[in-house]
Formats: structure tokens, sequence, C-alpha cells
């Protein structure tokens, strides 16, 4: 399938995500139509011209009119959502999707899939602090990374056609990584790092030092505020690989913690100087 | 002694921060006068009209003739020059400093400090990744928070001092902490936090992960490139502190770790919750 405008697209998830989506199609020129339980994201979005066409719970009909189907729900419910509702599909649609986890998704999704349709996974490594599609901005996705995350029962126009979703909505680069990659570096460069902001700000009350807080602590707590329902999912979905990821962390700071105690100051001098270079390198 | 242009200022180690120091104080309208060991860094500051005189190494009396002394030495060596340049120094003379850490430093000053002069202690917690007077930039005082951090020893018209000091830089908040608290303070919001980007970029080879790093990575690990001298002396001079907050992080990071591992996703959602609350407190 090639990307058409007046090609209808069913979001179904309409919070920051799937509202970002929406603005950003519904601006290139396609017929945007999306699905959200809460009719109150659906009616705000039909205000603000952000859809075409919504409902809130079921609608077979945008389902059966719907040429590629972005799905923006959890992760918990999304496979569910597809068995209910793939009976509706147009042969040949193309579905994709926001997951910010891959293998405990993609395969199951792919697994119970009709055989007629694709779903491509991809993650496009944007979003904000706020949530809900009152909060959407299909700026987030300007200069990001978006990662096409393939498996053995893709095909290469459907890779294609992903990668051009990307493009489309304004990123700058466009991977493809297999899911076991994906959830590795995913657990590295993003869980990780949002379980130590957490953790830093609630090992102690800091509250009172909010006055004395330079730039340091403020980039390493500011994504401290988080979505709860949606990260603790995601990181239970992606659980072996952030633990892989905790304990190397945790083992690494601890050596640094030994070393100060030991007053190994060359070691920590060493370590410093390496994470100097790779930094640099970035 | 009351801030009056025309006073001479003398400020020894000219780095990043005594060259920022240099620029706030000679547009302001002091005579600005510096001493370094390093020729290249007097040189650059003479020729960019950041001082008004210096020299490298020694000179009697450039320290004879100063109002004010401004140390912006490493902690290890400020001590030693006090010790063998304060019979230079005018009665009623006023000293301060910029040392990241305070308990270990203060008190030693003060002890083998000549009666008839003063040294109040102080923290513009400002900066940049860069070191060296060419980097200096009196930008960086904008909007910085200045901690004053008396003794018994200090009088209050040496707080005071001090404090217009860090108006006249710039800085937006002067706070008053006693070096205990300065220095549990510091190991907290920015001692721990420059050890645990240093760890994040050595824990791993992330080199190949640049092209994927979202803004979370990048802002977590923006201070891991770090001055290695200056900071393993910081720490070292601030060991008890620091390896308290370290400890306290690391049991933290770790219970979050086992709720994730136990599969306690209410657990994580409650730490997750309180981490927004805080943090958007700041």
């Amino acid at each position: 399938m090639e990307w058409i405008p007046n090609h209808r697209i069913l979001i179904v998830g309409l919070g920051l995500m799937g509202g970002s989506y929406a603005r950003a199609l519904k601006r290139l020129g396609f017929r945007v139509s999306a699905l959200d339980r809460d009719p109150e994201a659906i009616e705000y979005a039909l205000r603000e011209h952000i859809i075409h066409e919504g409902a809130a719970g079921e609608d077979d009909r945008l389902v059966r009119e719907a040429d590629a189907v972005i799905s923006a729900l959890y992760p918990a419910v999304f496979p569910d959502w597809v068995e209910k509702h793939q009976h509706l599909f147009k042969p040949g649609l193309m579905m994709t999707d926001v997951t910010g986890v891959k293998s405990c998704i993609v395969y199951r999704i792919q697994e119970l899939l009709r055989e007629d349709v694709e779903f491509i996974s991809a993650h496009p490594m944007a979003g904000r602090e706020l949530s809900g599609v009152q909060n959407s901005d299909d700026r987030i996705f300007r200069d990001a990374n978006y990662i096409v995350v393939p498996t053995e029962k893709n095909t290469p126009e459907g890779i294609k056609w992903c990668g051009t979703l990307g493009r489309l909505l304004g990123c700058r680069k466009i991977a493809v990584l297999d899911p076991r990659e994906h959830d590795e570096m995913i657990a590295f460069v993003s869980q990780l790092t949002h379980c130590i902001a957490v953790s830093l700000m609630t090992c102690s009350d800091s509250t009172h030092l909010a006055d004395y807080t330079g730039d340091s602590f403020r980039d390493l707590t500011r994504i401290a505020r988080i979505n709860d329902k949606m990260w603790s999912e995601l990181f239970m979905m992606n659980r072996e690989p952030l633990l892989r990821q905790m304990d190397t962390f945790l083992a690494e700071l601890t050596a640094f913690r030994n070393m100060l105690e030991a007053g190994d100051t060359e070691g920590m001098r060493e370590k410093m100087r390496l994470s100097t270079e790779r930094r640099a390198a970035f």
C-alpha cells in the first residue's frame, strides 16, 4: 500500500501519541478517524479539528472503511482489540503501532492476525511529559528518531510503508531494528534513565532543596514526572532486558562508590575520562 | 568593607570560574588583578581585557595592593596559598572563594588565617562543562543560586559583603547555609548526579546507541563530560556526605529493581506518583 492522501487512516487510542499522529496526518491530507473509549477525547478532537470522524467505544463502520490502522493503545489491551475487530479489516489493510516495547507484543499480534493484512511495528521516539489528546502536538516528531521493528513475517513493502510514515511525521532518522535489539536498546536509553530519575526523586525528600538545584539535578529529574500507569506497564512488558540494564548500572555505580570509599582517586578519574570521551562522541 | 568600584580585587586561580568573576567585576568598574601559575592563562586574560593586571606564579605587589581576594584555586592548594601569602594581606582584607565543598576547607582556612582579615566562604552554583579562562563567561551567574557559607567566626558585615558579591555577579537567589548543610545538599543535588551520569556512560559501551537516544538519555548524561581532576578532588573532600547519598540512592534504585522483578506494579506506580508530585513542586 502506498501513502495516498484520501486514504482512510484509523487511529485507535486517542491520547497524546494518537492525537499527535492524527494532527500530522490530517495536515498532510489524509482522511483521519479515531476510536477511543473516552467520549471527551473524541469530542475534543472533533471540536479542535484534529480528526475528521470519531467514535467513543465501538464503531464497526470506521474499522471497515480504514485503509490503515495505527494503534496507540496501551500494549496490554492492543492484542484484544485486534482479536475483536480484525474480522472487519479490509483485505490488504496495513497496521502499525507506537508501542515502546516490542518482543512481548509484535509476535503476539502477528500470530493472531489474519494472513491477508500486515502488521509492521514502529516506535517513534517522541513524547512529552504530559498525556491526553489535549496535549497532543505533531511537532514532537520533528527531528525525533523513528524505529521500524520488523520480524520475518514482514514484507519489504511493509517495512518501506512504515518507514515512509516516519518520514511523513517529520522524524529525522528512520532506523530498522529487530524486536530483541530494540528492547535492549530501549531498556538502556529510556527505561533505565526513567528508573534513575524516579529513584532520585524518591530516595530523599528533596522539596526543600528546590532552591539550590542547579541544571544538573534539573536535567536528571526532568523525566521524573511520569505517567505511572503507562510506564509501569512498559517496564513489566520489558522486564528481563530492563532488569539486565539495571543490574549493570547498579554494579557500575556501586563500583564507583567503592572507589570513593577506598580513596581510589585514579580509578574514579579513569571512569570520568571514559565517560567524557564517550559523551563527547554523541 | 563595602563594594566600592576602584577597590582592587585579586583573583587567585584564573580558570573558568576565576575568569568569569574577573569579567563580571571588571565590567562593574572594579580594578581586577589575577594570579595563576599558567602564564598562558594570564596572557590570554590580559590580551582579552578580562583583567587589568596579572602575573604568573608569585607577585607580592598584587597581593599587597588587594582590598579583596577571591580564591578560585583547587581546594587542595588553597590553604597552602593562604599560609604562604597572608603576611602580605592588608589589614581588614576580605577573602572569599568558589569552592564546591565546604566543611573540609572553611574551618581550616579560618583556623590558619590572621585575625585582622576575614574569610567568608561562598559557592556560586554556576559553571560550564568546559574549563579554562578561555571558556570563562560572566553570563553563567545569571539566575544561578549563590550560597554564602558562614561559620561562627564570620561577622554579620562579612556575610552581607559576601551576599552582595553574589548579587553583583547577577545571581538570582542568595542563600545562607552552614558548612555541614551545604555539603549534604551539594552531595545530593550535584555530586550524586554527576556520579550517576558518569556511571551511566561507563556501564555499557553506548556509542553505537547515539542514533537512538532521545532527550531523556541526553539530559541524564549531559554532565558526564567532566573535569576528572577537579571532580575527583571534590568527591574526596566530601567523601562522607557523598557516600551517604550514594548509599541512599543505591538502596532506592535496588528497591525499585526488586519491585520490577517481583512484578509489584502497584509499588512501582506509587514511587512514580511520588516522584511526579515532588518534581512538579520544583
